[in-house]
């Protein structure tokens, strides 16, 4: 699948060529070529296949609607329809091998767009829209179409956008406003029209990339493309599916070297939601975990509804940098006050206390019993009269104030409207972030639509939400860009000594036992106990003096994996007739319950420490992935674990401990010692390096338990499960 | 604090009288009277105390809005000061003793009440409401000045709305609006602002109790008091603190019992909030995870938003009981099918899928290729003809369907307008609930207006999030209320024996020993290991013979609280010896480390199951709470426990199990044996039974470990720690 998806873009004129050293050892690529979208937005020429102007058909409105948008974008229209001679007054040509000139872009109305896509091969033609629905979301026949479909594409060499896209990308954007604007991506047409309609709040918006069912260009396609546009100041985007994880992965990679937000709904929380959207545009959604774990190593903010899309993406398009992480409230009431700030804790955006100096100078104008800390109370009088502005004023001068947020609940007039309006006055003169919610169910209120929405330089909100969901990725996504450092510049590109020791381990197919998973790990310098496999009473015997006293003594076989419950594991042996009983013991079960062994394993015991899990697992969207999580059977119940993506870095493993729940445990508690966090960070970054350079021969990967000792003395893999393809 | 609240309430006349028989094995009240509050929001007669009418005066604005009001509600006014003569052309009464009749309400516009509140005693007046502040809200003088107004109060045997109240009471209320109303309650002004200027939609709002600092008259009782009125069809409150809890628990459970809603922002999620909250109406937020429990105990359903709060009330208020749970969603694109249908699943709102028969009748409308099993996607076209309302009645009219949710993300007018009048015209043909999401960010739009808002069998949203909030609430209300019973009904009265045996095992002021706090378990009927307290070696040896080996050696003392780390636990003692050099090695640690023991534990050796905890904790508003949770270090890390007000049921005893998030493991997992259940329902009524009956003198316990024993072995108290008051 990975492969295929190379040879589809590596293949035709304009597109990106790749060379060997442009792959990582997995044999991904660590680059992508941004792609030239200018003509497919703004075309001088456009073809337009099926063309027509009766009254009453399909296309006939949509000839319409083309026709005014090259007139808005100054492109020439050449319709095309082998039974007209004219459409709209303009000369129809038969088909477009008839074209008088190449045109930057064919939009094709035909049901069956195969043999247009096959003519225009050659002609120089750049891009090709394709309306036509029945491929790969109607299942395996349409799958098989739309990748008939995408080879004639590479072949004729220009890109698609379709199949099963729509007019949005068409659409009238207003040119009057100014300032960043955000750049649309949808994978459905009616879910990207709340935010079309910004527009008519003020909010300007540049592009509407309507990607259908990707048979060539995808999301990340148009990610790279605008997160190199200077009027974008970001990127919204609604995603059902992904059509590979890593030209995602990469284009994101740009948006964060570039500093541009990226936000997105990705539906597939659930079974239900990932079922659904896959009969919509026929794309798998991939493991929610996974896609969410990508998103954040990326820094792509994740909402949940397209309210909180459309809000978030405005501030952050809108919004300059901070010039500190300070958020204040201010309200008219101790209420809203209250109400917000235990709201925004609760989402982890917290409120410092503004310092004495400040609360004092505030009391100046506000009454001295009322609560001026951050929340700041005003009790409602001073915003009435000449105070209002001063405090505003008073808290945005502060250097240690960032972002001013200001929850009206209400429309209460005499209050509300002038309080409005000193904001957004003091917006005009300040470069921090003001904020203003404004609760009324209504939103018809002049305050609202004129004095708030007219304001550019203020950020406007209808609930506390969304406010604090915007307001902490705005602040999130600067932290993040400004100490972002791209996995793919470190990603190795050649193979390890530990690889070539691996391969001659693997067994295409096979599940590894426990000894052989162990010699795995041993190759890529992960410690394992010391321990012998043996075949007989004597040879354990011996294998017992070698290892050292107490010993572990585990039945060995390449489909054992509850060995505990069986009673195939023997700890605390600490004398020869006691091993050598075990290990008849052992024999027996096995025998009894017909398992087949590749020995009995004679293992080193091991101090305590605590038990985790660190693992491979594969994701169809992503390839390999490296999880991390608590072990032992609470944690299991519990399943306190996390992922992440290769290529990532040695902070990245280590921020996935920050995940767990119960990480906590890794301190030291209850008298025990802290754990070598040093130690696991190193396994889980040696078991990356196994995931990137086995993956397409290790299915799977389980160190359960690693037991990660007390600081300094390392961790242990005392377990461990491979499954090869 | 309890007891003076109930002096409070039981003093004067139209106060509730309390028999001893009226309350509970812990002392507290199984009944509250509802007050009859008729001629607070509908007086006959009302004197306005500090009346004026000089402009620029803001006495002066109040007494205008009075006088309106009053005329609003048919009450003739009475302005009193002793400084004029008439006030806006009435007749104005030197002092409230001046009055020419007995006064429904008085409303106090003076800085000191105290004296009006003491002339008042006597007259007849019924209810007072205090608007001047710096009482409890400003710190421990003001709360003193607040306990002596409650008094006056009390004395003058009327009761009080306020102090720190306001005049939204008293605003105008929309009589030409029909239909199940919202009753509010809030403690800020501010923040019921969004719910009241809902009328604005065509939203009934019946009251407005706004309970400031609540010296007498408190949620509680307003919620009591809309409980019982016909015209309400859900209660909205807005609350940072509660004034206490059992009063509220009644409340609740009289809306419960008449299936009436009681929607609720509660403040206090976070120390954040709960500390500014308390900074403004001086109330204390409560434990929120013992308030969170005690709302679900009563079917309150607690939301974040005012957002929230207004969508989910306004659809509680307003729709019929639901004839099926079947939930289906309806759109004009599959996209935004996919995308609700992930985030409703995510909430836990199941959307089942459609008859076959009843998909192909929809597919007699929708292309065959559609995915019309729910959420029904009809690709667009269908809606703009005949076909859109056939659909919608078809849907209707399937006995499985309760509720319809048609999400429109944004206005499509050739679509969209002519889908919301189908949707408007069929929720007047169907006893059906059909819900709308109109997502556009304009909300101006005639068919979001005019058709949607003006229809009042239709509910309309503006998010996904909060439509789903609200259809859950709506469906998990009718569920909860239609098995509701009370559990005051079944509280016990009267002392069990157990309570007279374990008080005098108490010692007030003191931590009992291991061996006292098992006493006290085994009093109350809740299974101890066999074991006997020892102060000799040789004693130790004769206890064991009598425990029978193997046994478990701890020292036991009443400061005590991690013999594990401190080695004063020995386990799995087989033989006289191991026992006596047991004995002199906890001996010696115990000497060494200065511990005070009053002897050493000789238990029997109980055997395995899954460790929990169960407990009693005190709270400061709900008084002593029932707690129960995983044990084991692990599980203490991640604290995976719950919470409950007592009195409770069974069934809510058995429910507790079900919010641990370790649940699976009392299931059996990898092999083990289920846990005995039962045993541990049992275990944990009985601690609710010492909570209720030794409160007053025990203020914690703490069962840790409980060993639930594999399934008809059922579960023993390992160690115990319980601290009396």
């Amino acid at each position: 699948m990975l492969g295929s998806t190379y040879s589809t873009r590596d293949t035709g004129p304009g597109r990106p060529t790749r060379h060997p050293d442009d792959l990582d050892v997995s044999g991904r690529p660590l680059h992508s070529a941004v792609p030239d979208l200018d003509r497919l937005f703004r075309p001088r020429t456009v073809a337009v296949v099926g063309a027509s102007d009766t009254e009453g058909r399909p296309n006939t409105g949509i000839t319409r609607q083309l026709l005014a948008w090259s007139e808005r974008v100054g492109a020439r229209l050449f319709p095309v329809n082998p039974g007209r001679k004219a459409v709209f007054g303009l000369p129809c040509h038969a088909s477009v091998s008839d074209l008088p000139e190449a045109v930057d872009l064919a939009v094709l109305l035909v049901a069956d767009p195969l043999p247009v896509i096959e003519q225009l091969g050659g002609t120089g033609t750049r891009f090709a829209v394709v309306f036509a629905a029945g491929f790969a979301e109607t299942g395996e026949e349409g799958a098989a179409a739309q990748d008939r479909l995408a080879q004639a594409v590479a072949r004729a060499g220009l890109r698609l956008l379709g199949p099963n896209t729509n007019l949005n990308a068409f659409e009238r954007f207003r040119d009057d406003l100014t300032g960043p604007a955000i750049a649309l991506i949808t994978q459905s047409g009616h879910q990207g029209r709340p935010l079309y309609t910004l527009q008519e709040l003020g909010i300007r918006l540049s592009h509407w990339a309507p990607t259908g069912n990707e048979a060539d260009l995808e999301i990340a396609d148009f990610i790279s493309y605008f997160a190199e546009r200077q009027e974008i100041g970001a990127i919204a985007v609604y995603a059902e599916g992904l059509k590979d994880g890593r030209s995602f992965a990469l284009a994101a990679d740009r948006a964060a070297r570039n500093k541009v937000p990226v936000v997105m709904v990705k539906v597939g929380r659930t079974e239900t939601g990932a079922r659904t959207a896959a009969s919509h545009t026929g794309k798998l959604t991939g493991s929610d975990a996974v896609v969410d774990a990508a998103l954040r190593q990326y820094g792509v903010i994740r909402v949940d509804g397209l309210d909180e899309l459309q809000d978030t993406a405005t501030l952050l398009a809108r919004a300059r940098p901070p010039v500190s992480d300070g958020v204040v409230v201010y309200s008219i009431s101790g209420g809203t006050g209250a109400h917000f700030a235990d709201l925004a804790s609760a989402a982890g955006l917290p409120l410092p206390a503004l310092s004495d100096a400040k609360q004092a100078e505030l009391h100046q104008w506000i009454p001295s019993y009322l609560n001026v800390a951050n929340p700041i109370d005003n009790g409602g009088h001073p915003v009435g009269d000449w105070r209002g502005r001063k405090i505003i004023d008073a808290v945005l001068a502060d250097p240690d104030v960032g972002v001013l947020i200001c929850p009206i609940t209400g429309p209460f007039p005499p209050m509300s409207d002038k309080l409005a309006q000193d904001l957004a006055d003091a917006a005009e003169a300040t470069d921090k972030l003001v904020c203003v919610v404004w609760g009324s169910p209504l939103g018809t209120e002049d305050a609202y639509r004129t004095t708030l929405l007219g304001s550019s330089r203020i950020a406007t909100f209808r609930t506390f939400g969304n406010c604090i969901t915007a307001v902490k990725a705005y602040l999130d996504h600067h932290r993040f860009t400004s100490s972002y450092r791209s996995p793919f510049d470190d990603a190795p590109r050649t193979p390890s000594s530990s690889a070539r020791k691996a391969h001659g381990l693997l067994s295409p197919g096979r599940r590894l036992s426990e000894h052989a998973a162990k010699q795995l790990l041993r190759a890529y310098g992960i410690r394992v106990p010391r321990e012998h496999l043996v075949t007989s009473a004597a040879g354990s015997v011996r294998a017992a003096a070698l290892v050292g006293y107490p010993v572990v003594m585990k039945a060995s076989g390449p489909h054992l994996t509850h060995k505990t419950e069986l009673g195939l594991v023997k700890t605390g042996l600490t004398s020869a007739s006691q091993v050598r009983d075990a290990y008849r013991e052992l024999a027996d079960i096995a025998r009894y319950e017909a398992i087949d062994l590749d020995g009995i394993l004679v293992c080193q015991m091991v101090g305590r420490g605590v038990e985790m899990v660190v693992g491979i697992s594969p994701d169809s969207l992503f390839g390999p992935t490296v999880t991390a999580g608590l072990g032992g059977t609470l944690v299991e119940v519990l399943s306190d674990t996390t992922v992440r993506v290769p290529p990532f870095s040695p902070g990245t493993a280590r921020a996935m401990l920050r995940d767990l729940r119960g990480r906590r445990l890794l301190d030291g508690v209850r008298g025990a010692p802290p754990s070598d966090i040093d130690a696991l960070v190193d396994t889980i970054l040696r078991v990356q390096r196994m995931a990137m350079e086995l993956g397409d021969s290790l299915a799977e990967l389980d160190i359960n338990p690693l037991m990660v000792l007390p600081h300094g003395q390392g961790a242990v893999a005392l377990d461990a499960l491979a499954i090869c393809r």
